[in-house]
């Protein structure tokens, strides 16, 4: 058997990862694949305990440098102890979020300087590349009335203007690595969304 | 009140960092100034949290980059939230290993790639340079017979052969950083230690 395939799934709060990341495995098994599907941060028992540092309000007095190692301390173990191998014995792995996250939300919302952050990714990914990034695209403002609906958590509290910076930095990625990364209109019913999604990755699968 | 001074007590395994920096903490107090004492991995809670990952024997599936990264984490949350407040209204801070020691076991010891491990040290102290370093210099062989009077620890168990690659590697780091790194005699009695250590801090203090 060949290498598998490592997919990427970004976009801004809300948007629809999770939503088509469960659409886009239902498809791809049903062709016979061996499907992974995996989320940032967690995904083994250490990135999880990590998750819950990250996520735990005890921790608010967690400095920005702090929070981003630990991202990539997550994302090291996850990377060397699932996605490697899963890609070795040919599955497809299907990331919800992936390092492009930390430099939309990091570089982009929080302004970290570039060079920082993509030192910071290059070392907690170990070298890792998606063979195929999707960055799910929309309106902030209809995409925080989606995630709402759900109940708001600490990014979707940062607002629009920070939304539109992780937006904006997204957009960049995908016209610096046009191969790579591919932008998905989000708009529109799911359904449709998912065709759109299986038609950005038909060259890989 | 002017700048205080930033001072990493460093070197492998039993050489004596812990009861020279307790020593030089007692001299420095004696002479009216403000002594923070640190040991890493620690000295915050969220550092301390990530200590007990790191030490947790139920995390031994734990990858070498993700064991860096969270070194690297903690270091960043103390280096922010203890040191450079510290260092700013004047105290003298005096930390029981830094991120030489990063260099020393991970690049020397372990023989990450020198790039990778410099990346990561970057990173993890948030550019924070101590004022100056002392390398505890000893005889592997004395080093690991002080050490395991008192009970054998995960580093120690490596050998002497891993112990010669860590002191090689401290040595380096002193001739490339003359000003900085000193060199410090670890053998013979506690005072004597205590002597030489004071002497190379003397033009800082
Ligand atoms: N095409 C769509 N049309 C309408 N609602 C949608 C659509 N896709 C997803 N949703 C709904 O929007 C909300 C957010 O979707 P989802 O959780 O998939 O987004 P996400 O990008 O994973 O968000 P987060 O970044 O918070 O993880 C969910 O309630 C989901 O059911
Ligand atoms: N000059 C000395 N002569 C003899 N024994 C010493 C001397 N200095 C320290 N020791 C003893 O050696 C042991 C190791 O010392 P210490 O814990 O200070 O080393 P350390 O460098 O902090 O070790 P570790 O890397 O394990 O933290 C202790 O039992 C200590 O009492
Ligand atoms: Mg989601
Ligand atoms: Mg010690």
């Amino acid at each position: 058997m060949g290498r598998g395939v490592f997919i990427t799934l970004e976009g801004a709060d809300g948007c629809g990862k999770s939503t088509q990341a469960a659409l886009v495995a239902e498809a791809l098994a049903a062709s016979g694949r061996e499907v992974v599907r995996l989320r940032e941060p967690g995904g083994t028992p250490i990135s999880e305990k990590v998750r819950a540092l990250l996520l735990d309000p005890a921790n608010a007095e967690m400095v920005p440098e702090c929070e981003l190692l630990l991202y990539e301390a997550s994302r090291a173990q996850l990377t060397r102890q699932v996605i490697e191998p899963a890609v070795a014995r040919g599955a497809v792995v299907l990331c919800d979020r992936y390092y492009d996250s930390t430099y939309a939300y990091q570089a982009g919302g929080r302004e970290l300087p570039d060079d920082l952050v993509n030192a910071a990714n290059a070392l907690g990914s170990c070298g890792a590349v998606p063979d195929r990034t999707l960055v799910f695209d929309l309106e902030p403002a209809v995409a925080l009335a989606r995630a709402t609906a759900g109940g708001a958590d600490r990014l979707e509290a940062e607002g629009l203007a920070f939304q539109e910076r992780v937006r904006a930095a997204y957009l960049r990625l995908a016209a610096s690595e046009p191969d790579r990364v591919r932008v998905v209109d989000a708009s529109g019913e799911k359904d449709e969304v998912l065709a759109r999604a299986l038609d950005a990755l038909g060259d890989l699968l």
